[in-house]
């Protein structure tokens, strides 16, 4: 069997790493700024000289294949991928590891001439990240687009999708269009870094993800009275801060002590109004965001939080307003995917164990098109979404190797 | 005994609620903004009108004095007075009360020639509601200027002191030359609303102030850890929000509880970082807002508070850091100027009770130079800060008469 070439890769990851640079370690490269397109043109460059045929979508999704020259239902193709888009003062490897490790496996399965009958194709999703839009590309690629919302989708800082894909030279209102045809992908497996301790204290070296959570978003406006801070009675006021505060804590507890063991929840933006030292807050917004790899569990915690505030704020004399924001449904994983990457494991003599994915990825819109799945990797300190995250040069070896075996087997 | 002309202190009310009003009702009248400025004009050319002298010192107080040209030492004077400036979207009564029923009391003094052995002064003092500083034309004429601070005063929105003067045309360098001559004032006596439902409740007309609350100011950071609000397992998070969220729940249950029982506490400004939903909060802040009118409890409770964070920090696995910003001493009240104004009341059939100011007021200022008190009228619903501040005008009427014979009892 062929095997990954560890000084490629690493000289891949070290290469890419570059752009977005941070003089302390680290990257800073949103997808569509200048750093994810010089990026994206190096990408292409690596694929083509690889030995690939490239394309890049109208959703900006970059694809390099053996073999063929799009992806087609005549033949279906194994897909592998992830994207070179980072958070803000993110780590190397979130995303560029499945990329470049699917590029070294098809690298190697050029270059070797490893037996295969379905096409293989390694893909950079857009804007996993979601500076503009949470998994935009391979939403798009999975006909899981809002295509209405497309005009109106922006980053925090207000900078509008459409303006960003100009400057990069892409026409947002046509991203639907980057739509896979029907049956043209037979199954799809990513490679990433767990970015949780699980692995790491277990002393295992592959994660088959067996699932991948669902995150709920909802914003929770508690509305009170903003008042005099010196004048008015303690007992009169109707502080609606008191009551977002009493909620986030109370809502913790709740998901810890009634969710399913699984599920995770946090309140992670915070608005006080008016937002003087001396003026009662009149209102409140927190935006809670829950996950659990269980859909009903999701839905059930969701409406338990919902009454929770509705009871907060009676309690305290103030009005609850619930919005939910976004909702991703949780994607089981295919068993057929998972049982390619635990053979692979095995063959390679590495020990296993199934886990479920507590963060978002791309692999959970290609489970509604395909047999999806993912293989992790032990994260250090289980550090990610940080400049200090990392992975061993061994683990990502290991990693790659399974990758590579899966795929074979998979286009088997 | 000569009585004041509610009519002609009506019109003059509803006079100067044009200067900054909104189009429905109320009025933003922020210290040496356009509109303060020509409330300013208006106010000196009523004060001439009604027979005063005036002038304008050199922090923007302006004065009205019934036979002096100046406060001089050689003829102590009794001082009386308030604000024209407003919060935004304040009320007609808050501060312009106090300025224009003094005006009234010398109106009513100098035409009728009542008997007053003192001079008798009414002042406008400058930005009491803090637009770039707390009680900034009181503290300067008690001396009591910060004033190596003056250049770098600057409003919330980011305009400085010395600018915002150099519009109106005044020097910010030369404020500290406002300074009162020792020994010139020899009592201090404003009316004002009372802020406050205590009042109308009680049913008691007058307010006889025998304290003004100190406030003091904290800013609480809680430092945690920013972490992926995924894949971080809960029981590992470090979360500054929580921890910040507990405080304030349990800062306010503490002062509550463990207060005076005339112990306030807010906390109205609240901020997140880094302020990402998929981010567990890895430093939160909180501004901390006590008042009492009890310098020692006031202490007392802040290094309660103080102890409180740092236990809740301990507590979480964060850390607390505790900055104070701001405080102003609490100042009891003249026992002279209480007797007079206990006195007055009587004299006029009115009931009256003692009672403390839960609000900062210039009142406090003059409490450090010479015997200073205030009068409290019922407001409406105890709404202030707010454009539907009200007093009934039967109860302006008796403040307005209750403060002339205050005035002369003092000035007698």
């Amino acid at each position: 069997m062929p095997t990954v070439s560890l000084s490629r890769l690493q000289g891949r990851i070290t290469g890419l790493a570059r752009f977005g640079a941070l003089p302390g370690g680290g990257v800073t490269r949103p997808c569509w700024s200048p750093p994810h397109e010089e990026a994206r043109a190096w990408l292409l460059a690596e694929m083509k000289a690889a030995g690939l045929t490239t394309w890049v979508d109208p959703a900006g999704n970059v694809f390099g294949a053996t073999g063929v020259e799009a992806l087609s239902a005549a033949a279906p193709a194994v897909l592998t991928g992830s994207h070179i888009d980072t958070v803000p003062e993110g780590g190397i490897l979130d995303g560029a590891l499945g990329v470049l490790a699917g590029l070294e496996c098809l690298h190697v399965v050029t270059g070797t001439r490893a037996a295969h009958r379905r096409p293989l194709v390694v893909a950079a999703w857009s804007d996993e990240e979601g500076r503009y839009g949470s998994l935009f590309g391979s939403r798009a690629f999975c006909g899981a687009l809002d295509v209405p919302r497309i005009p109106e989708m922006a980053s925090v800082d207000g900078e509008r999708l459409v303006d960003a894909m100009a400057r990069a030279g892409f026409d947002a209102a046509r991203a639907p269009e980057a739509r896979a045809p029907a049956g043209a992908v037979d199954a799809y497996v990513e490679l990433h870094i767990e970015q949780g301790p699980r692995l790491e204290e277990a002393g295992v070296p592959i994660g088959v993800v067996d699932a991948i959570v669902g995150v709920r978003r909802s914003r929770m406006v508690f509305h009170g009275q903003a008042d005099h801070a010196g004048t008015t009675p303690m007992e009169r006021r109707r502080d609606a801060f008191l009551g977002a505060a009493e909620y986030a804590l109370r809502a913790r507890e709740h998901v810890v002590t009634r969710g399913s063991g699984r599920s995770v929840t946090n309140v992670g933006v915070v608005r006080v109004h008016p937002g003087a030292s001396n003026i009662v807050p009149g209102r409140a917004e927190l935006v809670h965001e829950m996950r659990d790899p269980d859909p009903a569990v999701l839905e059930r915690l969701a409406l338990e939080c919902e009454e929770l505030a509705e009871r907060v704020a009676r309690e305290r004399g103030l009005r609850a307003e619930v919005r939910r924001l976004s909702v991703t449904v949780p994607a089981p994983c295919s068993p057929r995917v998972q049982a390619a990457v635990a053979g692979a494991a095995e063959s390679l003599g590495l020990a296993w164990q199934r886990l479920y994915s507590a963060a978002g990825h791309d692999a959970q819109n290609l489970a509604a098109i395909t047999d999806a799945g993912m293989i992790f990797i032990p994260s250090k300190g289980g550090r990610s979404h940080r400049t200090d995250e990392a992975s061993d040069w061994e683990a990502i070896e290991r990693g790659a190797n399974v990758l590579l075996r899966s795929l074979l087997a998979l286009a088997a």
